[in-house]
């Protein structure tokens, strides 16, 4: 554990406020400076503890900082990390926690600007609360976070941000940017289209026999609209592929309930069961 | 509230050992008796404090019930419905918690033997949980129950039924079966039908990448498959009809991402959003 004398979080959101609550909980930062485009968010975090300081200025914010995390939409983080590479100290690493990973570690791969550096950093916890009201420093605890890097990603620059995360309680895992998009858009970016499509086919008059399993089963698509835009355009190939794997699942078993062929669909129905269950008690967030 | 001398629940799994729970801790009933197949699941309900006798002998059980309650798989209710009215007192009163009634309704209309009546129920309440140990006795507590009378149905009957699920917590709503089957179709069947497809692809070498949002959306996946078969197959033609109108709303939302729409997309995010705030907030079940 090695504490930094200043972070700068932008965007104090969900995920960049249980980081900051984290740091700060943990005696991981002296100062965290949240970055944020209004002031209400930036209010809120520092009255809940997550932020020493506030700004809606990302120059000023990034001044000092030695660790800067961007928790911004996807669509954003590229100049955001161009913008803070002009302006933080010398050799200040830069991380972030976009939900795809390509375009971005592809972009800003190499030096930036003042002998700045970015790694791309996924976080794989979250849910469908927005804003920093939901924020939790335990957030990350047991959770994945995919880190990125590429052959010009030093070493060194490497392990202080995997540190970084595993002080924050999560479990590193390292895979390529194309790798991480493709396993994403199945294991992420499906859940929530699928949970966007099925909220959609609710007629207003069901909505009072809405029951656990359709609450549970359509959560996602509750969260942000502008976010998720951002995600599906940037992972656009591999959440199209994705999307069609699914289909070709939801085929097979309209094709079995046609034809009313109740072996074929007993078979699914347990295969997708002991899928489920083993994805469940294996995965890295209960 | 009146109270019975003795209830028979067949089936004391999730819901019917929830039943036997909330009669017994509300004062409803003296007698609980549980009926069901295997010892071992009887043992756990009567450990519990779900039932006050059990047997693996329906003729048995039903022998002095004022009121039965099947909760067992839809496509047993009939019959088991049939054999009850041959072995239990005159003029029983026999409901189930199936969830799907038009077959079973169409089945039982009108007096069975010795006078006795049955009214279809479906409890809008559950999860993914098999089994009596996830049982409790505020399960039904401001859930949902509907009820379906036929023109037949004597009005005391309705009544007192009604009375039963009332005094476990539950809003009772009457409908037709017809309407019942057509709108769980799509508020409770499709999205069945959709997490088991979801869950079926995910392949091993990403499970370890599955967060919140993929756990959450799955999880009906791992509920029974021998009761969901039986449900797909009662309800065919409504749960593929619901399954068609989900498809429509996922291909309106694969044409905005192939062709990376962001108006089109963030319109599509904005509306499901909406609608499912709007019916998360309604439903019954929070």
């Amino acid at each position: 554990m090695k504490s930094f004398d200043t972070v700068a979080i932008v965007g104090v959101g969900l995920i960049g406020g249980s980081i900051g609550l984290a740091l700060r909980e943990r005696g991981l930062a002296k100062n965290v400076v949240g970055i944020g485009r209004t002031q209400a968010t930036l209010r809120t975090a520092r009255r809940l503890g997550a932020v020493t300081q506030t700004t809606v200025d990302l120059p000023k914010g990034v001044k000092e900082a030695e660790l800067v995390v961007l928790c911004t939409p996807v669509g954003r983080i590229v100049e955001q990390v161009r913008q803070i590479a002009r302006h933080a100290p010398e050799g200040t690493l830069i991380t972030d926690a976009g939900s795809t990973k390509l375009s971005i570690v592809e972009a800003l791969d190499g030096p930036l600007d003042r002998g700045c550096r970015f790694l791309g950093s996924h976080p794989m916890a979250g849910g469908e609360t927005v804003g920093p009201t939901g924020a939790t420093a335990d957030l990350f605890v047991g959770k994945v976070v995919v880190m990125t890097p590429t052959p010009s990603t030093q070493a060194q620059d490497f392990d202080r941000i995997e540190q970084f995360w595993s002080d924050l309680g999560a479990v590193v895992v390292q895979m390529t940017a194309e790798q991480h998009d493709r396993a994403v858009g199945l294991t992420s970016h499906l859940p929530h289209a699928v949970a966007v499509a099925l909220a959609a086919s609710v007629p207003e008059e069901y909505f009072r026999l809405v029951g656990t399993g359709m609450r549970g089963t359509s959560r996602l698509a509750s969260g942000g609209p502008e976010i998720w835009t951002d995600i599906f355009l940037e992972n656009q190939e591999n959440v199209l592929a994705a999307m069609e794997q699914f289909g070709v699942q939801l085929t097979r078993l309209v094709a079995a309930i046609r034809r009313k062929d109740g072996a074929a669909l007993l078979e699914i129905l347990t295969e997708a069961k002991a899928r489920r269950d083993a994805f469940a008690s294996r995965s890295s967030d209960r």
